[in-house]
């Protein structure tokens, strides 16, 4: 961590609200300085679109800024498009520069340019139409990183739910949960948790695989024969966990007032909770990468691109977040 | 439906806190004539370690009371116990007698006696000890009503979940899934909103099966294969149905506030958002049975019978219900 630490931000699909929510927020300060990895020309002509007066104020390796920027402006690394942005029409000419993006803010984080980075969404169908095989930001930046086993964790204020598995069938979810992806899953969350959080000592809340937590085996045996004893070797490494525990009576103020996160088996058992909860301020962070990166938790949303009619909410979530998990690095 | 409509109140096993919950409950008046089917002596003794001052008016076939009773009141009708009761000590030899509690509940229902049945918990396990198969309220009220079919639906205030699988494991979930159970348990929740909540023309949110309702398919395919033709079919026999629709976005504002239920496909995809905005009042409910039943949502806390520290909130919401329920039945 260097003194006064810069921040990356990846506007992404220029077609998409990404440019839009970078441009919006810009008219407050931030509190770190935040370096949008774009198209100068993207951003200034959505920014006419909105009619918003942003000062885009140049900067790149070498020349990185000593302060935030003033309400009203934005640091940019110029990254030139491919092909012209238009609000709402995906092109695959921009798959390269979308990726580049990412590129510039992985590698420059890696490098020590950055504390961290923020991601605006991208749209995966369009970079596939490109030719590129590319399933998302988690999975292109543990490639970039070489990082073997990235774990997805959402959070909202007062909430982090994080999951064993993401986005699989509902019908592959039992057969994924071996004792071996949950240790490896939990190693990592409570790594992260302490590493990057700078909570001492992390207590995760574990849900159950099946109803009533299997409820002593009559609603499922996955409990007693692979996460019970799972959970059991990590007790002995010293990670403190509470669980496994019925999913629909977990997330109480009773069980959630004492725990720093939630561990969830499979993605629609903890994500409607953190959403109904933090509903347009919720930040997908990636655990388990060498950097910090925290995402928007919503989509590309191209029809509301160029309106200005989108919530900041999600991307002042992911900024504050990465603000503090840098600070809170050890 | 009487004039002047009288409930039953069923506190199940004797052990729990169901007593306890009915005796704090009946400091309060109530808004109808509310009749605890129940051991006198039971009730009695429980009210004096608890120390409440509730008198108990005994009724019964016959004569059944007129108007709701005062504060410090509540009918009885008197089912004796079979063995003495102690507050934490399940005993099978009075199995029957919780038994004989539910029968003369539901039976009053079908019989018209009663406008609608409130229950507290019972213990399967100390029922099936005595050597009675019984796997719950819902299958044993199923049974005595003769309904082929019937719908678990939990609710709070402004917020109803009906589950189309309840307590499966969690492998089973996406082969339970079939249109042809889709559709049953659809034109039950329809029909019963209809009829029993008086809504002219129920709408209802579909989630998917899969994370992302499937993604058009790359996270799974029974959303398209078995969901959307079952929905279509629907459809067509003029039921309002919005979905299949990605869970952990379809608890939010924007989706919840124009419709009347979510129709979740399995337990810990709808349940758990439910309990988090209802926590200590949520309500059980029944649908598809010729009687209107509602139940609290939570069980027995065998530790806690006879401390009075118990919250009463998730009864109160089961009364309430059920009295809106029978005002607006048609």
């Amino acid at each position: 961590m260097t003194a006064s630490p810069v921040f990356a931000l990846t506007p992404g699909e220029p077609a998409g609200i990404g440019p839009d929510l970078c441009l919006l927020l810009a008219r407050q300060a931030q509190p770190h300085a935040l370096v949008a990895i774009a198209s100068r020309e993207l951003l200034a002509d959505r920014a006419a679109q909105l009619a918003l007066e942003i000062a885009l104020i140049d900067v790149g390796p070498g020349h990185w800024p000593r302060q935030p920027a003033p309400a009203g402006s934005l640091y940019v690394w110029d990254t030139p498009l491919r092909a012209p942005a238009v609000p709402g029409q995906l092109d695959p000419a921009n798959a390269v520069y979308v990726l580049e993006t990412l590129t510039r803010a992985g590698q420059g984080c890696l490098d020590g340019d950055f504390a961290g980075m923020i991601t605006a969404p991208v749209h995966k169908g369009v970079i596939n139409e490109a030719g590129i095989p590319f399933s998302g930001h988690t999975e292109f930046l543990a490639e970039l990183t070489h990082t073997a086993q990235v774990v997805m964790m959402l959070a909202t204020r007062g909430l982090r739910v994080a999951l064993v598995t993401t986005h699989l069938p509902l019908k592959d979810v039992a057969t994924a949960i071996t004792a071996e992806r949950l240790q490896r899953v939990t190693r990592i969350l409570y790594a992260d948790l302490h590493d990057k959080f700078g909570i001492a000592r992390p207590r995760i809340l574990v849900c159950g695989l099946n109803p009533h937590a299997g409820e002593g085996g009559h609603l499922g045996r996955e409990e007693i024969e692979v996460i019970e004893p799972a959970l059991g070797a990590l007790r002995a490494e010293g990670i403190e966990l509470i669980g496994p525990l019925p999913a629909d009576t977990l997330f109480t103020p009773k069980h959630l007032d004492h725990c720093d996160a939630v561990l969830a088996m499979y993605h629609d058992q903890g994500l409607p909770v953190l959403k109904y909860k933090g509903f347009g301020a919720a930040v997908n962070i990636t655990l388990g990468l060498p950097i910090i990166r925290t995402s928007v938790d919503h989509g590309t949303a191209l029809d509301l691109a160029g309106t200005g009619k989108v919530d900041t909410g999600s991307l002042q979530v992911a900024l504050e977040t990465a603000y503090q998990m840098a600070a809170s690095r050890r």
